[in-house]
């Protein structure tokens, strides 16, 4: 492993976790359970932190960053901490133009949407420098959390490309899906060069300590396997090939990804993330078993009764059973309006089964 | 069959075109190729015509409705013309508070999430009185369409609760699906209410002239199967009882419907219309071989160049050859900023090969 000798998986400091063991195909004494998106909206002690902070500010003050991804740990007893960031923070930090408007989600300067548009983009460059609060933030919050492991967070090379192309959100990324079969030359250049600026975002927050690191490919689910074999698992594979050095354990993730789950697998990841739409005995089954799972509660039922959300998560580990290793998790993000003492009440029924 | 005398299926006037055989199972000597969405958006005369009328207005003017039901059908040459309209309609003519905001889609006036809020809104009854519109205008369309069918077309039970919880169209419909766990029976009352709602709009359209229908379910690909099963696939197969005494075929779409397939078949329907993301001969061994097919060129193709859009379209055609019958289309609805003489070059080369 190429990481300095402070690091918790060199020290050893996180090895024994829940989290660690899990993602490592084990079956620790409890399942260890975390939540997408526990690092913000839901939180009010979040919306008191960032008052008058834009995100991507916020996610660039390495104290602030630092403070929200320790928020959920201390609340809920999570067994692992997110990094707070965006998927679109390594962009800012190359100097691409992008803002995340509320409401809306991350908006581009421009659509890159031609060969003459991608060559000028792919100029821009992450550098050592642009990356030292990043850097910072995580050294700050591994100090913090001590033997809870923290993940590094990343875009996917094809999600950060829909964005690129799209210049903001879109339902259905058909403007990307276009320019992948228009000008697949050009595509392969956005795709390798958003891989390798997503794969040092993440290169970064492994050496500063992370113990394992969980790439969001988020829109992926909008591609045929065919699509996704060609045009977005290979910059996915390019992406992870700079962490694979440092020896963590990479969760992949995406919604709406049935289709995908065994390419999702095969572009180098350890764990595989699977939404609400699939149960987990029928994704250990696609995917031929041996793959430890993350998942899948469903969002939508965290505004339900206890006792109806209190089965579904016990359906949920119970099925997990069938795979090597299960990390809970929710099928998608935490929605801004859940209750948050219904995520903590999770966690004890998790950690009680 | 319960036809009126001169319905086009009675008098025998639409039963050779290729598409109404095609549906049936058979194999034309043209494959038959319409497009969802093809009446609206990307056509200039269409927005000529609408200059000025708002989308529900335009829907509930016969002259109008009609009009831009045939503009397609002289344009491109389709096999089929598809009844302008909106799933939201017969909510507007039942008198629920509806509008469709331009680039936003159905507005409700309020969202309905409680006992209380369903109660009142099933109070509302869909008349043939307030249907005469819809008749009139399927009348007019259908003289003036002889020999080339037209499909009847309605939203599913699910994909409108989903709008009427909401209250406006999201992302992953969370209230709806939350409402489907936290109060069944609740739920059960308002698809089984919009069920019959949209399949007596449905069976309006088809007794007026349509020799066919369509059941749009947009959104059940957020469903898990067991969810689908459960919360939508009863009120689908309910909607569709109000239909199946007149002798028609239905098509079921809906996208990202994959893992749904073979349930979304089951419901009672004849032809399974299947998005971008799965090729025709996997979808047909899905649903076992044996049931006809409608789709799936990918929309985001549309604005590839020629040759790119060609060789997809020839691909899908001949993977639908699998099918026992394929009724070409798009994998979703045509986008606005298409080109329409591309949609016409497609139906050309569909009808060449």
């Amino acid at each position: 492993m190429n990481l300095p000798s402070n690091h918790p998986l060199v020290t050893g400091v996180t090895n024994d976790s829940p989290f660690v063991r899990a993602i490592h195909g084990d079956r620790p004494e409890i399942t260890p359970v975390w939540f997408m998106r526990q690092a913000g909206r839901s939180l009010p002690e979040y919306r008191a932190l960032r008052e008058g902070t834009g995100m991507l500010e916020s996610c660039l003050r390495p104290d602030m960053a630092s403070e929200i991804t320790l928020q959920p740990v201390r609340r809920h007893g999570v067994d692992a901490a997110v990094f707070f960031s965006d998927i679109v923070v390594p962009l800012r930090l190359a100097g691409v133009d992008v803002e995340i408007r509320s409401g809306v989600g991350p908006v581009m300067g421009q659509a890159y949407r031609t060969a003459d548009d991608v060559a000028r983009l792919v100029e821009s460059e992450l550098t050592e420098e642009a990356l030292a609060p990043v850097v910072e933030a995580v050294g700050l919050t591994v100090d913090a959390l001590g033997a809870t492991p923290l993940i590094g967070f990343a875009g996917a090379p094809f999600t950060l490309a829909a964005y690129l192309v799209e210049g903001r959100p879109s339902r259905d990324h058909l403007a990307a899906r276009t320019l992948m079969h228009a000008d697949p030359e050009t595509w392969d250049r956005l795709v390798t060069w958003a891989a390798d600026l997503t794969g040092t975002f993440l290169r970064a927050q492994v050496r500063a300590g992370a113990s394992a690191a969980q790439l969001f490919d988020s829109w992926a689910g909008s591609l045929s396997r065919a699509d996704y074999e060609a045009g977005a698992a290979p910059a996915s594979a390019r992406a992870l090939t700079h962490v694979h050095d440092l020896g963590v354990q990479v969760i992949h993730f995406g919604t709406g990804t049935e289709h995908l789950l065994r390419s999702m697998h095969a572009v180098g990841a350890d764990v595989v993330g699977v939404d609400h739409r699939t149960p987990l005995d029928e994704a250990d089954a696609l995917l031929g078993g041996g793959v430890p799972l993350q998942g899948n509660v469903d969002p939508a039922l965290l505004a339900a009764p206890w006792p109806v959300l209190e089965a579904h998560v016990r359906d949920v580990v119970a099925r997990g059973r069938v795979a090597p290793a299960h990390v809970v998790n929710l099928g998608h993000g935490v929605p801004p309006e859940t209750d948050p003492t219904v995520l903590t009440r999770v966690v004890e029924l998790v950690h009680s089964l």
